[in-house]
């Protein structure tokens, strides 16, 4: 079985495309257009893909990416975002003078660089890819900040383990394919809709669950793309493809311009309380 | 006058900052949370951040600034996102073989590269910083992908300007000082809010505004940091600071955890529909 990523191998969504399914064959895409095409064409099984992080918040163009194809979510995976500094084999720690990482990671790791005031950050356009340069290039003074999985991909070794400030970083992968077919145990539904710039409209829109007493986890709206002023919610709720759901959501389909169900599946029960 | 930005001279906020308050000086900090504590504390009289791009959504970490800053919001503007090819002085187009920038811009560009193949699209870690790295390098078959500000802050030359695919590319600003006073024609206020994660709760938060009659612009859902499993939300309503809105924000206060009003200020129009 295939499944694409968008980035590098040893990137967080080739760690977590590894929790999901471990048996699969990764397959990097440079864009995450690429990705969403490759699921739709059938020219790979299935996706793993980011939709939100804890701290840095969500993947917008993942979004709007699940409304434009045909796809569909089937399962989510919440993944403890670790941070290692890893280093071309043979490197001692004592040598390191320069960190390479993307600007996001360096900026989560700040209490590493307050420990080691002698060791310079360096931003690098990808974490995983700081990795496979400071090892190509034979850098003997470099280290790289990445997910383990970089390490193991490109025979780095990894010399501090977990070196992120905040722990409570998490992100949340998405599995995608394109078959429709509704999974056991499925109890959320992510849902995406458009609604016309009125007064109140949210409000109707959000009593068709208040009135059923459904759940909402997640509600998000983002400018529907190339028709400025106009949104599209993203929302998240707690039921799975039962008779109340379905009513719900023909309700809702009154009252917005468009309703499309991105997937129902399992909600993740992995993240901790 | 000094104005805090993030990142570099050169750079869109620095773009956006200038067309704010042209007359201000302008310094760059390279961190978010810098530019807030600048203004905090007295150091800066003001700060321009962005908050949302209309393609590539929210910056999370500038609402997680807002609710822990003591800072407040007193104007909005649009600054359309133009991207421009730009060559150290000298370098003829036909000379470009390699193109620097940010992932993201590369991205927003692809017409470009279609068009001249030829040409070798390198990520860089910032925009305008990218500019400042052919010309401190004297680069001669490099360009990079900017703002126009980088061209006038490093000395570059513009070869191609509005080279993005899509032109409904916006992002939105926001003015901020410590200052907590009203200005005239305020008539929008930004306020986040904390729910317990009970069901039903989002609906009697949004009935307060919805039972009066008010407007919200946007409204999204934040997990709150360092609390997994509740949530903030960020909405902007479209009044002012007026009775019905005090009451309304008096009443969603008795539902809300807690409620901080981030800014009261005219909302901009220069979006075109």
């Amino acid at each position: 079985m295939k499944i694409a990523i968008q980035g590098e191998l040893g990137s967080f969504s080739h760690e977590a495309a590894g929790k999901m399914l471990p048996r699969a064959k990764v397959v990097p895409c440079a864009r995450s257009a690429e990705v969403f095409d490759r699921v739709a064409s059938g020219g790979v099984q299935a996706a793993v893909i980011p939709i939100e992080n804890s701290l840095a918040g969500s993947v917008a163009e993942h979004f709007d990416l699940l409304l434009a194809r045909d796809v569909f979510i089937h399962r989510e995976f919440h993944l403890r975002i670790r941070h290692n500094l890893i280093a071309p084999p043979g490197v001692k720690p004592n040598a390191v003078r320069r960190v390479f990482s993307h600007p996001v990671a360096l900026d989560q790791c700040r209490n590493f660089f307050r420990t080691y005031p002698q060791v310079q950050a360096l931003p690098f356009y990808d974490t995983a890819g700081s990795v496979r340069h400071i090892i190509e290039d034979g850098l003997r003074d470099a280290a790289a900040i990445a997910p383990k999985q970089a390490a193991t991909q490109y025979g780095g070794r990894v010399l501090l383990a977990g070196i992120e400030d905040d722990q409570q970083n998490y992100t949340r992968f998405l599995l995608l394919s394109r078959s429709k077919k509704i999974g056991p145990g499925a109890n959320k539904t992510s849902i995406g809709f458009a609604l016309k710039n009125t007064p109140g409209v949210l409000f109707k829109a959000l009593s068709v669950f208040a009135l059923r007493d459904i759940d909402l986890s997640k509600i998000e709206s983002r400018p529907l793309r190339g028709h400025p002023w106009e949104y599209v919610f993203f929302a998240d709720i707690l039921r799975g493809d039962d008779e109340t759901a379905r009513n719900a959501l023909r309700h809702l389909a009154e009252i917005a311009e468009f309703v499309k169900v991105l997937g129902v599946y399992p909600a993740a029960a992995s993240r901790p309380r």
